[in-house]
């Protein structure tokens, strides 16, 4: 299947296509904003979903932020929402262990937007902050780290203090083949570079925990399908009668490919139009996999075709 | 082709094998010695190789050392080397940088094993030692972190003091594409457990950098093949009248075979001859280059056979 233009609609396609939808998951970084300012037109035009009487959800791989954090974003960039609209990974990791009946306590790779989401469901948790070496590894193997036997699970996010210690801890709990691993998402870096830098992303520190413990983790983030589990047990949502909006193909594209959601790449973060071409001449079902339904512009670009 | 118990084959079969070999590398732990423990008869097999006119190399990929620090401990464990007969992955990579007329700086992520090995060969590097986040990652990528412009490549060894800030210079770094990558090794984590922990190798640590920056590391240590091309030059080794021993697969035992060397695996370390008769059965083609020519209990059962 080849991916159209939502320009490329008559009008009647148009409300046609969103007739045929009920839910709306939107990616944020690249779609509503870039970094801490606003996309032009983009919060008219969920105001407009919402009018149609559409669901909007907002999910993001972004863990470092609680969803109350993401409320107080929301409203600084004119963006309306409430706590339910809003899928951050580190809430949907609580949410995943909610559902599973965990009962044990994480040993957290990751920072307090992690914590704080896992604290208000009441799952205890140890690791989050600086854990530099302080002694020599031989002293920190042999006398120093004692695993604490109520870690059930190894959640990994995003973590500025990411460090030896903590890896080895990580690996020492997973090697216990019951214990859970769960990686918030698999993001490589962050979105762009500034001032010549490279900022490595949580898929950095998932990389390193998968190789010295040999096994792959639970992906709770895009584009993991997990999330159609979470909102579809607790909002009621139909995948079939879901849109999902996002720039960037290999997370937000792919998850709406993997879930039977309606897929809207929009040109304004990651992925160009040049990027889906060259997909839809490859042989490779996994490149098929990133082609949108539609693309356009920019999400504000959808404005005068709603009305 | 099928392995070989050492002891199944006859005196002459015997004397005919090592009447072949000029050259032979042996890996260090679980061939030669466990930890700080000599293993038995290893030392003398040795001796008698080189009574028999061998050269003999220790091979490591081992780069927390130097060769001065191998020496030292060779000497406390019975087995008599020269500074010309080892060959740490620090040396290595100090010999690789030579060879290619490196000229720049480096930025190590790994310890002064490395660092001093480089000194020694007049070639300027910087990274070594802790460097914990100090600020925020913001602050870090807008005013703290200026990339060196001298810096022409990033070597990743085992480090202690594996941090966040780390990751993100190197991985800025290697943004440059004129700027080389080079791992000392990719093993996983260390040879055993202690004390229920897992110790994270200097794979760990490659494949974090290797999955932020999207592409792959030249590889210094065993299975690279680079080795035969360090020693050749140096040494004037004859690859099919080198016999390589080890207790691991799949760095010893596959550096042998992409080497073109006779293999001899020890099963005092890693490997078990039950690993070995899986990889026989196995129907893919990596398995078979893990395969040895011979195998044999321990480096001490060749003693008697060799007299």
């Amino acid at each position: 299947m080849s991916t159209r233009s939502l320009k490329s609609l008559s009008k009647d396609e148009v409300k046609d296509l969103f007739n045929s939808v009920d839910t709306i998951l939107t990616d944020c970084d690249g779609v509503l904003w870039l970094h801490t300012k606003a996309l032009p037109g983009s919060p008219e035009v969920l105001n407009e979903f919402r009018k149609m009487g559409k669901r909007v959800f907002y999910i993001t791989n972004n863990n470092v932020i609680t969803r109350d954090d993401f409320l107080i974003k929301c409203e600084k960039l004119g963006y309306a929402a409430v706590k339910e609209d809003v899928l951050t990974t580190s809430y949907l990791t609580a949410c995943y262990l909610q559902d599973i009946g965990f009962k044990k306590k994480v040993y957290i790779v990751g920072t307090s937007g992690i914590s704080r989401e896992l604290n208000l469901v009441g799952i205890r948790n140890i690791g989050v902050g600086p854990d530099p070496l302080r002694v020599d590894v031989a002293t920190l193997v042999m006398q120093d780290f004692k695993l604490d036997p109520e870690v059930g699970a190894v959640i990994v996010g995003f973590d500025e203090h990411f460090s030896y210690p903590k890896m080895l801890k990580a690996a020492s709990y997973l090697n216990q083949p019951d214990c859970l691993f769960i990686a918030t998402n698999t993001d490589e870096r962050g979105p762009s570079r500034v001032n010549d830098c490279v900022v490595p992303g949580t898929g950095s520190m998932v990389a390193a925990i998968e190789t010295c413990v040999g096994r792959k983790p639970f992906l709770v983030g895009k584009p993991g399908a997990y999330i159609i589990d979470a909102i579809r047990e607790r909002y009621n949502v139909d995948p079939k009668r879901t849109l999902m909006i996002g720039d960037r193909c290999n997370t937000d594209i792919l998850l709406g490919t993997r879930c039977g959601f309606k897929t809207l790449l929009v040109l304004s973060g990651v992925n160009t139009v040049e990027d889906v071409m060259q997909w839809e001449k490859s042989d490779k079902k996994e490149d098929h996999e990133l082609i949108p339904d539609y693309y356009i512009g920019t999400l504000g670009d959808l404005l005068p075709m709603l009305s």
